[in-house]
């Protein structure tokens, strides 16, 4: 369960903030990628990695983190940050126009995943996260492929979501303009999966998986 | 143009790292949100934001980062991010699991943007960036709703890409394993826009804008 924190707070807009599980792990379990930051010698980072949620906690790749990684020992300060845009808002202002988003923060010290079934099973995690389906078709990391691998866990426990939902709003004088208004929805879509050449010269009967299948 | 630093040079698979000033601008032109990082107490922050580029800097929405300001006078250490999908890199093992994506890092001191016809013109870069035309169409900032709003500014001097294309990469053995290999391509895609019920009440016959049409 999250609290809202003096870090966490939904500061700026009051209204679209949310502290409870529920709404966080909607968000995160919807985001495709998540950004990390983290500061190395006063100077911000900021690296997008692939991640999952495992319950009360989010465990991502942190191999792209490398650098974070070198410098410390054993946890480090971060900020996991995910972002789904949902429609772009036009409103009759400038000073109006908004997106409508979901976001979450997460604030907090990860910590480096050492043991091996802990590592593999947060592996599978993120590769169910990004395809569901997937992690039993193909071949299992190896002992050596597993110990060249980072993942990295770090608690919920000081999250929070920011959620823009709805039409413009607009100065009330403004709504008197004739200017068209409304929002234009934008989404990720996947599309048609393209087969490895390779793949098709040598294993020309391999159907595709249906997890793969447009939906 | 942009040079590779100690900081910004690519180093897990240097072959992905582009430093020249076209692949950059590409990218960040392609790209609808960022993803800003900040460190204040030394506890990193993520805030997703929006952007635009304007020649040789990035210009973006400081309201988000209102945290950042307050602990800064004029300017602040900074990580801009972006990162676009283009597709999930299904390889036959889990190891050789990747994505197809341009990101783009910038490293360096944001400014705050005080003059008011910067700020304008900032915003106005902001806006054609997200949504090219829909500026000419609607009312402009007031001298007050300006003051509201902050712009942040940062060189795009220290900055680099990264970028993955094509099929997966597996082991040499793997190719004998009979498992389906490819890429499935991801992209955010516009929908049909939705009036607001307010406009449609009160001006029934504003047209779509040529801007909002389907592509």
């Amino acid at each position: 369960m999250s609290e809202a924190t003096s870090r966490t707070r939904v500061r700026r807009i009051p209204d679209r903030g949310h502290y409870d599980a529920a709404t966080i792990h909607s968000v995160l379990d919807a985001a495709l990628l998540c950004h990390v930051g983290f500061t190395v010698d006063e100077q911000p980072y900021v690296i997008p990695t692939l991640f999952a949620r495992d319950g009360e906690h989010v465990v991502f790749h942190g191999s792209a983190a490398s650098r974070m990684l070198r410098h410390a020992a054993t946890s480090v300060p971060v900020c996991l940050e995910v972002a789904i845009v949902d429609a772009i808002v036009l409103a009759r202002s400038v000073f109006n126009h908004s997106m409508n988003y979901r976001s979450v923060l997460v604030l907090g010290a990860a910590e480096i995943v050492t043991d091996d079934e802990e590592k593999l099973r947060a592996l599978e995690l993120i590769s169910e996260h990004v395809l569901p389906g997937r992690w039993a078709d193909v071949r299992p990391p190896s002992a050596k492929e597993l110990k060249a691998t980072s993942v990295l866990r770090l608690s919920l426990k000081e999250a929070s979501a920011k959620i823009r939902t709805g039409p413009p709003l607009d100065e009330d004088e403004d709504y008197a303009l004739p200017i068209w208004a409304g929002v234009l929805p934008v989404a990720a879509t996947r599309g048609q999966a393209v087969p490895d050449p390779r793949m098709t010269q040598e294993f020309p009967g391999i159907p595709l998986p249906a997890y793969l299948k447009p939906r």
